[in-house]
């Protein structure tokens, strides 16, 4: 993409409705735009990483055995009078009346919705189990919407609906999702700790938040520190082995660790002092099993192997693909910008033309772009008539992993300057070695 | 995808309530499910098309040159009310109020939107020109919603707004979208013929309907038969030639083509009689020029290169991804069921078991699967356990176009048999040919 081309609208100003890390950089780098209260566009940039986020929770959705459909966003009353959450949400939930004059509301979670789709059409416990997800825009009419897209009113959300016939193979369906979660965050770049969590308005039983560390975290966190290093299951995981699944998610469960609403001092204190984490943190991700909570209702019932029906057990599971991109920015990042990491980077280069005008810099710059662009590299191309200053400081501040500058003295010497985001490494080396650097790491 | 771990609920039933056969078939095939009048869910199969269909149009509006964002559903009524459609747009807007009582709209088009976000960030001609687009889920309420997702209240909607200083720029960027347009189509497998159309309520002085004759199209068109021939610019085009473009846009333009609102019998009895088609169409697209209708109430203006302010020229450029999928079972289908052009199946191929639990049968199905798999081809495998006569009606209602089926009689001459869904056409041969077959046609 050629950047005089493009639509990168920076900020050379801190705006000042910005509290926290994470906005204010999505505000200067052009990501995203407040059009209302809690409602935000996402502008070029954070689109493209919005979509990374999702692509890689999409694959390891699919990978784990969730099947994508799509629901919609504006949903019936009806459907929420029937599990009885219609009058007990409160009124985060946006209320509409259509020109009918029927009442509707904006999707904020799609419990009641799956269980519809489910009912309709699944019959039989041999058509269990099956677990359903959609990524869509999701609507929390919050009274103090802040934070940027951290907190948002109008946010996309990934949500997994898993049914079983009981509650064991409920649980092979949590745990498949814990481990999916664990390995999607890792490509996202994060390091996520399931903690114990408190259930909240989906209810049930048994329910584990996903939480990064950060200076910045919403909230108080308290773990084992062993976590911080324990591996994530590998993309060869046979999700069909139930006691693999379990034992993988008990040794991320058995030590201790808790966000502050269930944490339990004596617990904690047990934990010998050097292994104690105490630390602010951020939701990534909730996981929920109720059990029958929707289906009982709802009247979700299957026929069992003996012929009689029976209520199905539910669990949901949640990433906010919108809130992950800003939690990814408050885990990474400097004074200069953002620091994206590779898997979610918007681009994977920045080519750096540091005289545009000069005709020899101009070619090797066009050469290079060419080249790479050809081999399915993604570079953004600073192309505009600007100061090499102003250059390095956008490609600071977006966050570009790989930085490439072609200016008149390296240029004499044959070689271009390759400059590493997370690092700050440099180097000169010839275009081709550059090309084959690039190419070889995205191999 | 192996069917017994899909979510594919088939319909044996005709649904009464449906009145075309688009909404027909795509119920029976478990595309779509009717959550609230014109609202539905995509189930998987039809996620797939829709997912398909998305991504070609994304592909040839970045082609062109648009740039993509992502605006939300959610918008302030204040922004409606500085270009006045407030007040003119009628029941048919989803009017809403939030838990503050400010009002609230869920978006039915974007041009007060982009037109707010172009006006915070450009200021001047250097930036011109800029097409931004979206595909987001747009709601229009309808007094009487029907033709399943033909005519939904909440439709998928890819929506470009380009923005010039002048008239002739503006123009360049209206023909750059109608090409766009021309490839989309032909990608989609559907034969669309751009016809002068009525601005209605976007408004504007130029604006053309993209068409396809269908014999259950919603409305009469009448247009000169050689369009029906005309050759699609190819993938090489260059977006930046203006007089080239013109060129193709007229050569598409200047014989004969109306809907029945612009119809002129006298222009069109001058049409020599065997040119003259008169037939039933489908709008699958609608692009507008409206010069500075939003940009002169909503002071949208840039600096020119006299440094004078300058509002700019805008247009607007619509397809319905959802309506789309819903147009080519239309114009594609037959008695048993849909035939899915190859770009937008949600499968590649569907390989039917005939045999389900005889040991050499599931072998060698496994064995195809997986190497079909690993190739990149994108397989339904039907491993259920039931009759043969089942597995064919129902791989022909969802229309893969390549099925293969292997039972016990074509092993033993160590063949399977190939069937192309769109001719009817059967072929035996060794599966490793069908593998070179398969993955020979996608490359």
């Amino acid at each position: 993409m050629r950047l005089s081309r493009y639509f990168l609208p920076i900020l050379r100003e801190t705006p000042k409705e910005a509290e926290i890390v994470s906005h204010r950089l999505m505000l200067r780098a052009g990501m995203v735009r407040q059009e209302s209260a809690g409602i935000y566009a996402w502008l070029p940039l954070g689109h493209r990483v919005l979509q990374k986020v999702s692509k890689i929770i999409r694959e390891e959705q699919n990978r784990s055995g969730a099947i994508e459909l799509l629901m919609p966003t504006i949903q019936s009353a009806d459907l929420w009078r029937e599990s009885g959450r219609y009058d007990a949400y409160g009124k985060e939930m946006l209320r509409i009346r259509d020109r009918q004059d029927r009442e509707m509301l904006f999707g904020p979670t799609n419990e009641e919705m799956i269980t519809e789709i489910f009912r309709a059409y699944v019959k039989s416990y041999k058509d269990l189990p099956l677990n359903l997800y959609h990524i869509q825009w999701k609507f929390r009419d919050e009274v103090r919407p802040r934070f940027g897209v951290m907190r948002s009113r109008e946010f996309l959300m990934k949500d997994a609906y898993s049914f079983d016939l009981d509650q064991a193979s409920a649980v092979h369906s949590y745990n498949k999702m814990f481990i999916a979660y664990l390995r999607t965050f890792e490509r996202l770049g994060l390091k996520a700790i399931p903690m114990r969590a408190d259930t909240g308005p989906i209810g049930g039983d048994l329910s584990h938040e996903f939480i990064i560390l950060a200076d910045t975290g919403e909230s108080e966190v308290f773990c084992h520190r062993d976590y911080l290093d324990f591996q994530v299951p590998g993309a060869d995981t046979d999700f069909d082995n139930a006691d693999a699944l379990k034992a993988t998610v008990a040794k991320w469960t058995w030590l201790y660790a808790a966000t502050s609403e269930m944490h339990d001092q004596t617990a904690y204190a047990a934990i010998p002092e050097a292994s104690r984490v105490s630390a602010r943190g951020i939701e990534v991700g909730h996981i929920f099993y109720f059990g029958t909570k929707y289906s009982e209702p709802m009247g979700a019932h299957v026929q069992g192997p003996d012929g009689k029906p029976v209520p199905v057990h539910g669990g949901s599971y949640g990433i906010g693909p919108s809130r992950v991109v800003a939690a990814i920015i408050e885990a990474s990042h400097d004074e200069a910008g953002i620091r994206w990491p590779a898997a979610v980077a918007p681009f994977d280069v920045a080519l750096l033309n540091l005289k545009q005008g000069d005709s020899a810099v101009d070619a090797a710059c066009e050469e290079l772009y060419r080249t790479l662009s050809a081999k399915g590299v993604e570079v953004l191309y600073d192309d505009r008539d600007d100061r090499p200053g102003a250059k390095f400081a956008t490609a600071d501040l977006i966050g570009i992993p790989c930085q490439v500058m072609i200016g008149p003295r390296s240029l004499a010497e044959g070689k271009v300057e390759l400059k590493m985001r997370n690092t700050g490494e440099r180097e000169l080396l010839s275009p081709a070695d550059f090309v084959a650097r690039v190419t070889g790491a995205a191999a």
